[in-house]
């Protein structure tokens, strides 16, 4: 529509920030809303487009052009600030762009803001103690999930047409499962995390949020470094006409399907059942190290992130300026012995070489991204399937397996519980593996109409419009 | 002269029989020999020779072919014994070849025997409490250094051809400069170490000793990976092509320098200025991270090597196995904590930043291999410059650097101290750069006859007879 001068570039950012200005006071999504400098990227782009016959050098072939999209406040942006959802870096300002930032601009996307998270993406409910908690569209009383909660809200409360999140143990996944939106955590290495404030560098990824998986595709493109010789490259324009006809899934029982709440997993049954409906053949793969690899992934995690912490001078130094959670993890982090930290490297390649056995017989796994629905902010722990488990772990389990491996997962909406709470399907792929997950999930999305509903808002005619027009 | 028929590769092998049977329980460097077997395999070779002409398939040109060579006995010989210098390993039979020593059976040559260790290759002074120490072939009473120990002293006391060591903080170089031999630790991942049983993976390399650069480069060419594309592959033929011209060495003063005992000073100076001579420039380059690298270096190898232990079940469970000194060692790395380890992590890519920008600058760089000539066997501490020392720490300090960062680095002979103990010289270079080191060290070599020196032994004229057909 940009191109076609249908809508301009102007009004397009002007709905969005107007859209922000009605919304986020009760989500609280963003962090830094780039008011000013997004009108005059807009402007700029609106000059480009017209001069587009006689001569632009702008990207405005780019489906990203002139399209207002939201950072992660982990992300290092030149002359704005990042805080990471911290204290400690609240008034830090990066003299550089990450390179994720960089691509965007290079695509010609319009930043419109930095989104709120869990302090320094250290959890999973978003809950933070220096900006407030993220509140989810779709229920304002619940969390949105972490720690890219920000961005996940902006994204699913159409407060900016997509994101670009981290994920190091569900952060991306989780957050787009409770908030109905499609959640893409690539490939290990495949997105650059560089300018990236670290949470564990063996487990940190970045990648797209978006509403649905055309603008998945279209945002990795923008933020992808280079695939493998061999590898096929995503490709939005591609999408529709891949062929699937039969395609193979694995259903990972013994580990995915364990202590998951009775509404979640009737809507992942449905969801398996389109999946077959649309040509997918489900068989049973075994991933026999998965079971024992929780205690060793936290491992991994906690020394990792205490580490960094301690690099920058910020734990234990500033231990007070940071919540009690993250604190208390850091502390965790200290009593880390070295020999454990290396025998869950062990453990992680063993868990590697199980995915890697099961995708020589599917093309990817099915699985829940979470076990639960949103919980209520505030709230601790969860009972499910009559169990107590605490949140973090609850939302974390099913998450952490594909940071450990370093395999492309996704998730995407799958349906509702009866109360209206979005849940969300992951999928696993092989290995640099992007575009077969894409169109599988595509395939899904186009059978079914989940990726179309959209949280309601208390009624404001002229807002109203302007949403429509976003 | 095997291939001209003026020797036969059953008399090569006899006369290194009867040199190990006259020294070697003097000089105790042979944990296993290998006699009927190296004879079977010698008379092999004698048949290959003279079918020669009549189509034989054996790598009769190679110029390992038939050439008796020892092995250190922490590489898995398929149905020969491969202790490890250990109680625990004291009856371990692999059932398959580590890659190098399928690689010198590739290569023609005859494994003469399993050389005596430092227990797991996890000390530098070679008193091996099961098996008893390697005494030095220049001077009985004082070790060998270690824990290539039996391998250097049966090279050096012409036991064998060459051998093949590992070399994790100096196990190739240390007991090559007591020695009096070349000892070269290759580029880290150049020699495969599949088969070899590890002490710490992040340092671990396998590499050739010998009693000169040709046979040391011979030796390379056998058990060497592949190079990167761009890479030059050493190659013996073409050592006394190589035109050195004028060759730019680094002297990095503040570190290798430093504690140096005067005599071995004074020798590496007169070397120094033998590599003037021969047209090298000597300039100073500086290292700035080394002055911190010791504690992070120890602290990987530490925490490493426990969990190599610990992960095949010998330690701690069978903790009064192993010697006082290795026990006590695998005690302390189960104390290391993983930010520590990390943080060793960060200081190894600062060392290996500072080498390549040296490496900018210089073609390699000269050092004193150890700081001390050989200690005597049970000496635990030494006086350099006035000043306490382990003999440990000692002979460890100027090696550890190439282990922690990669670097190839190779010690030569350059002389004696007026006792007649032999000086090492440690030459290091960039990454890949094995055929220049080599070339260097040729150039220096030729210059001199520190490698034309052997130790003298208790005259027997029969079997002084025999060590001249070797």
């Amino acid at each position: 529509m940009l191109r076609r001068k249908e809508i301009s570039p102007v009004d397009l950012v002007d709905a969005t920030l107007q859209r922000i200005e009605r919304l986020n006071p009760s989500i609280n999504a963003f962090l830094t809303v780039l008011a000013g400098r997004a009108q005059r990227q807009a402007r700029l782009a609106e000059r480009e487009l017209v001069r587009r016959s006689r001569g632009s050098r702008a990207n405005i072939s780019n489906p990203l052009f002139g399209i207002p999209i939201a950072l992660k406040d982990n992300f290092y942006t030149r002359g704005i600030r990042t805080t990471a959802g911290s204290k400690i870096l609240a008034n830090f300002i990066p003299k550089e762009d990450s390179d994720v930032a960089a691509r965007l601009v290079a695509a010609g996307a319009i930043l419109i803001g930095k989104t709120n998270m869990h302090e320094f993406a250290y959890g999973i409910t978003n809950e933070n103690p220096h900006y407030g908690p993220v509140h989810n569209p779709w229920a304002i009383d619940r969390i949105s999930g972490g720690s890219s909660g920000g961005s996940s809200a902006a994204t699913a409360a159409g407060m900016c047409f997509g994101s670009v999140g981290t994920d190091t143990g569900g952060s991306i996944r989780i957050p787009a499962a409770l908030c109905g939106i499609v959640g893409l955590k690539p490939t290990y290495g495949l997105v650059s995390v560089a300018g990236v404030i670290p949470l564990a560098p063996s487990f940190d990824h970045a990648g797209p949020l978006a509403r649905g998986i055309v603008d998945t595709c279209i945002l990795l493109q923008a933020i992808a470094g280079k695939y493998p010789d061999g590898a096929t490259r995503p490709d939005f324009r591609k999408l529709k006409r891949t062929p699937l006809r039969r395609f193979r899934l694995g259903s990972p029982g013994e580990y995915f399907f364990e202590r998951v709440d009775p509404q979640v997993r009737h809507t992942i049954n449905v969801a398996a059942k389109v999946m077959e409906e649309i040509g997918g053949r489900i068989q049973n793969v075994l991933l026999p190290h998965l079971a024992d690899s929780q205690e060793p992934s936290t491992r991994i995690a906690l020394s990792e992130a205490t580490r960094y912490h301690q690099s920058q001078g910020f734990y234990p130094a500033r231990a007070a300026d940071y919540g009690e959670d993250v604190s208390s993890r850091l502390e965790m982090g200290t009593q880390v012995r070295a020999i454990h930290y290396l025998q869950a490297l062990e453990v992680k390649r063993q868990v590697e070489r199980d995915f890697e056995s099961a995708f020589r017989r599917v093309d990817a796994i099915l699985a829940p991204t979470v076990p639960i629905a949103a919980p209520l902010i505030g709230e601790a722990e969860v009972i499910i399937d009559g169990q107590k488990e605490t949140v973090r772990s609850a939302l974390v389990r099913l998450n952490r397996p594909a940071n450990l491996t370093g395999h492309p997962a996704i998730s995407l909406p799958c349906g509702f519980t009866p109360d209206g709470l979005p849940v969300g399907l992951q999928l696993i792929g092989p290995k640099w593996g992007e575009a077969a997950l894409l169109a599988i999930a595509f395939a899904f999305e186009q059978a079914t109409d989940w990726h179309t509903r959209n949280p309601t808002f208390p009624a404001a005619p002229a807002r109203q419009k302007a949403q429509a027009r976003v």
